[in-house]
């Protein structure tokens, strides 16, 4: 079969050579991530992502130690573009843009109900929760703590903030309505937030 | 062994007589937040429920339309008093005294493994979803808002909030910090919550 291979599917050059080793780890990133939007993590296998990066099972298991890291991985590899965080110097433009994005990916995509079950078997699967921290919520907590580092050191929020708390408060606000849906998760939620915290509640 | 049943047992009268119906309700109530307390979803049963509290699986069957809705139920019964709401007339004291309560029974019982357990097993199990908002997160978050509300009417904050975004930043936040435990849940944090909010970051 490996003469029928379509054209659109040169890239990958299975068996034609070597790819670089940071394209083949691009490429098995962007399948991993896929899949697990496509089928959370009941369907997730390194199988299926060696397949479908055209990459052997014993490369991906010297880069990953275990199929959570690589579904984690992948994960952020995907959504990280949708949640990439802007630097316009204005901090209450950017945490609004940045949340409203988190919010789409949320309520939009499949990313909700992935996410949603990903922390859920965080609690009984004590591997997964560290993996989930570790290669998850520890580096994008980190991402917001620095956005507001910057702003604290324009000028724009008081030099004493905690920033953890605040990630708590934007963020941590979000995953609360995502998994315990008493309350819509919209862009308007997302924007109050942000107000709540600037401009304060007396 | 009925003869043998002790003295301190006598409030239950098993097959002295009945008990009013609202002391029976209260009585299985209370066995069904302890037991879950003790043993998680995983180790509760309506017969154990029934066994402890002297009453008949019929009895619970006709007050109770599931096992999770008499988990939940049970489980506000006997956590209710922890997590009562003062009303001093301070909105921030009543605020913290009340997250500090809510973190200190998260942190220092069983009761922070039960929930993070339940809300994992409601992203999976939409009966249990349901019967969780319905008896245990709307009413609480109801509790949380008609407190802000009271602190409106009073002056203390601005009559435009959003209160229910408030309840996210809250306890939202405690939620937060109890699922993805990249941070403690502490006295200190739940004091910044407030804080965050009363202060604005400004």
């Amino acid at each position: 079969m490996a003469q029928l291979t379509p054209d659109y599917e040169a890239p990958r050059r299975r068996g034609r050579g070597r790819r670089p080793a940071d394209q083949v780890r691009a490429e098995i990133l962007t399948a991993a991530g896929n899949l697990l939007l496509a089928e959370g993590m009941a369907g997730f296998t390194i199988e299926k992502v060696a397949a479908q990066a055209g990459a052997s099972r014993m490369t991906i298991y010297k880069w990953w130690p275990s199929k959570g890291a690589l579904a984690l991985d992948g994960y952020f590899a995907v959504v990280g573009p949708v949640l990439a965080f802007p630097d316009t110097g204005d901090i209450v433009a950017d945490l609004t843009s940045q949340l409203t994005a988190f919010v789409h990916l949320m309520t939009d995509t499949s990313a909700g109900r992935v996410v949603s079950q990903l922390i859920a078997q965080a609690q009984i699967d004590p591997d997964l929760a560290a993996v989930y921290r570790e290669r998850y919520s520890v580096p994008r907590r980190a991402i917001g703590v620095e956005a507001l580092t910057r702003a604290v050191a324009r000028g724009q929020l008081r030099p004493d903030i905690d920033a953890e708390s605040v990630v708590d408060q934007l963020w941590g606000a979000c995953y609360h309505r995502l998994l315990i849906p008493d309350q819509p998760l919209t862009e308007e939620f997302a924007a109050t937030l942000v107000d709540n915290l600037m401009r304060g509640l007396r």
